[in-house]
């Protein structure tokens, strides 16, 4: 067991807690901080069991078992003398290698990014303010028929794109039931899954490039619904795939 | 921490282990079994650390934390007098309640499956022969264009569908890269994540009848592959969504 110590941040304050983004980075960080770590990162899958409260919290991690192309990761979260587990992840990290390989998925039809753009709202919680965001299509509030948005993303300020910034936009994503009901619904996201299909190469080419988010929900169903996301880089690769699956009440 | 002991079964043996999808029941079961945990299974997402061996197993079962409408677990399978980790899971129970809902996915169209059907490969591990299956579209080893298949599938002998039965079916798919290239590759399951649509009521409603499974991959790239699936029941309920990353060797 390996104990980290850090801080929550204003900048990525959310409602009641941290921006879920920004704790799932910050989860998959602290694998990625030790030494002995297989060089990329393939899957993290955050629980998010309590609203962290602003302030210190202590993270342990874990490593379950490692091998010579696969090695996998616990990750907890805990705040206050109880250490009361606010957030639990595993991670798996790996050593990729050449081989047969083949995309099935595309990315979807859109204008390129316009040369400038800024953040999507004038208000709402301050993690907002941390990213550029183009909206192509949807629009929140509106009680559409399906919950589909596809949307350009970057980090605000701009930073090259790296594997905790792409796991925080994997949370970025307005939830899906703001796309279908006419007006604002508390939800919650309880669970976030995130595959990561670049290498370190690939990622490296993204530099500070938007980003090109598509997300859709397939379930809304007594008090919960789902998440699928999927975030494109340039020359239409599939940098990473998301889901997620999210408390709502309504 | 709570802690059962178990054993693997030869009925579900793969080729070196375990049929992974046997193992996502355990893990899920194990929570279930727990008194005060909540009604229903949310997410479930299993690490895959190393292969379990024929025999004994012990797992611990740790509640993360629990409030009134979502619970958080985290299970570990061990081995071994070091109890190495052979498996870890992170799962989440919930309080369903009614409300707005929605159903976007729609399932493909597909004949209804025949009256009677049996297991779809004649050799093969054993737990195939824990399955019957049609398969609607997609063939193996036929160098494929894209990955897609849609299958009919049930459990072998028939029992009415659980929460651990569909687990379990969400790694029944056939590896994707299986449909890609035309010879067998050694594959194996690293992560694996579920997420349960269904509320008790219509999982009763299930009952032994054969689900609709859908599913193919996005990306094929240096050693890894994913792989997003749909389980469909009775009415075109989505039962399940599920995702996983597999290694292959090529």
């Amino acid at each position: 067991m390996r104990r980290l110590a850090g801080a929550t941040s204003l900048d990525y304050w959310n409602m009641a807690g941290p921006f879920g983004g920004i704790t799932a980075a910050t989860l998959l960080n602290a694998v990625l901080l030790q030494p002995d770590r297989l060089p990329v990162p393939l899957a993290l899958t955050v629980s998010y069991c309590g609203a962290i409260r602003e302030g210190g919290f202590d993270i342990a991690v874990r490593c379950l078992r490692g091998g010579r192309t696969t090695q996998h990761w616990a990750v907890e979260l805990t705040q206050g003398p109880e250490r009361d587990v606010m957030a639990s992840a595993l991670v798996v990290c790996v050593l990729r290698r050449e081989t047969w390989g083949a995309r099935e998925a595309r990315p979807p039809e859109v204008e390129p990014a316009p040369a400038q753009f800024g953040s999507r709202l004038g208000m709402g919680p301050p993690w907002i303010q941390r990213y550029r965001e183009h909206l192509v299509r949807g629009e929140l509030f509106r009680g559409n028929p399906h919950s589909e948005t596809v949307t350009w993303i970057a980090d605000a300020p701009a930073r090259p794109l790296d594997y905790p910034a792409l796991a925080a936009i994997c949370d970025a994503f307005f939830p899906r039931i703001f796309l279908r009901r006419p007006s604002f619904v508390p939800i919650a996201t309880v669970s976030l899954n995130v595959y990561f299909h670049a290498g370190h190469q690939v990622m490296a080419e993204q530099s500070s490039t938007p980003v090109l988010a598509q997300a859709s929900g397939q379930v809304f169903n007594e008090g919960f619904c789902d998440q699928e996301g999927r975030v494109w880089g340039q020359d239409d690769h599939l940098l990473a795939t998301t889901h997620q699956m999210v408390w709502y009440k309504e």
